[in-house]
């Protein structure tokens, strides 16, 4: 099930995207599906980012071939840092370039979106936790990431994390194709089996430290081909058995 | 003014305090202040944090003898981070320490509550972006802190920011006392103004870096002086012109 979010009438609502069709929900998905009955065309709709998460956590290193491409360690524990909210962006959106990068890259990643409120859990318990996965660009300024001690400002510009383009619940995140474009040509190119610490393992670790809320979106690191983006750029993130997040650098 | 927020008759309000007495507000504060002629005794109130931030931006390393003291340099430019919302703690509430870290420590910090939406503002234009100043506790795992290369879990753990006791809004933040107590024993004592960079250049800077929304928080670091907490203890962090946000460690 394909589950997005988006404006009708002035108000955000959440739907079940069926082919070109959207079947509306009544509420917000974490308490369960009610359908409403009524029914709109995908095509006339503007997606929003598929959730209002109270927070946004990063895993970063978690492929081996990123850590070695930009001269990081391989972390022995999953190495959590936070993205703030004023990053998030929707599908085919706009991404700005600040001024205090000369360098900024793209980064697609598997997101987990939580469905119930998380904290202790085990690995076995994960799947209860989470409503489904979507679809992340964990925008990095390169430059400041490595003269700031801290990644906060590098990864936390404004538009640096588009999310969607929707959040799939039927899928296996142990062994899906992971890849972004630019411009239609292939950047990042690998499998969410090369994560060195899996997306079930990092949901249970990062409930170790923190209690996850439904909505709160844990993205599970980016894999190696780090691209710089420029004005005018099309961006394609791609995971099978999710779709394409697209967005358009300003 | 000291705007206080709490639960009453299962909603959440906002009022002001004057002596023992709240008269409360219409709504929220960030569009004026509206009274509607209702009063309550303080002392029948429960308060909450003073707001419902969007994001928490914390700088770090911004009082030279606390970098000292932890054998950190001094930046060049603010050195912002994220702690995440699910630290955030009421006034008179409970402390935890997480079974990963053997030395939890606190940090009493001013900080400034957004009081309208800013983006790239100057130093000049910081106070009709700012509703006020409060006191917060950036509680932190130091063990961890220096195994982890980012702050976001030492920092992060469920309440790991106290945040309170109200929002003063008639304050000076440029020469004020700052210390905290631990079981009634002085531990920091110190002045905002031995701040490495003033807390309206803060303002000022984190919004050349990510849009502020009304309710965000920006915690202006922490002096020196920081000690272990342990089960049991009681806290006390206290700002001239503000008062004392008190926790108690579980």
């Amino acid at each position: 099930m394909r589950i997005a979010r988006f404006n009708l009438d002035n108000e955000v609502r959440f739907g079940v995207v069926e082919d070109s069709t959207v079947k509306l929900i009544a509420g917000h998905p974490f308490d369960g599906i009610s359908f409403t009955g009524q029914e709109v065309s995908l095509s006339s709709l503007k997606l929003l980012a598929p959730v209002a998460p109270s927070k946004i956590i990063c895993i970063g290193m978690n492929y081996a071939a990123h850590a070695a491409e930009i001269s990081q360690d391989v972390p022995d524990e999953p190495l959590m840092f936070f993205k703030g909210l004023n990053a998030l962006t929707d599908p085919d959106a706009v991404v700005e370039l600040p001024w205090q990068s000369n360098q900024v890259e793209i980064e697609v990643e598997l997101a987990v979106v939580i469905g119930k409120k998380a904290k202790n859990i085990s690995v076995e318990q994960v799947d209860e936790h989470v409503l489904g996965y979507t679809i992340g660009n964990d925008i990095t300024a390169r430059d400041l990431q490595f003269t700031d001690l801290q990644w906060a400002r590098s990864k936390g510009f404004d538009t640096f994390c588009p999310l969607g383009p929707w959040i799939e619940t039927d899928f296996d995140p142990t062994q899906q194709h992971i890849g972004s474009k630019i411009n239609g040509e292939q950047r990042q190119n690998s499998m969410t089996s090369e994560m060195i610490f899996d997306a079930k393992t990092l949901v249970s670790y990062v409930s170790q430290n923190v209690t996850l809320f439904p909505g709160d979106v844990i993205l599970t690191g980016s894999p190696a081909g780090i691209s710089r983006i420029d004005h005018g750029d099309s961006i394609e993130c791609e995971i099978e058995g999710i779709g394409v997040l697209r967005s358009t650098v300003a």
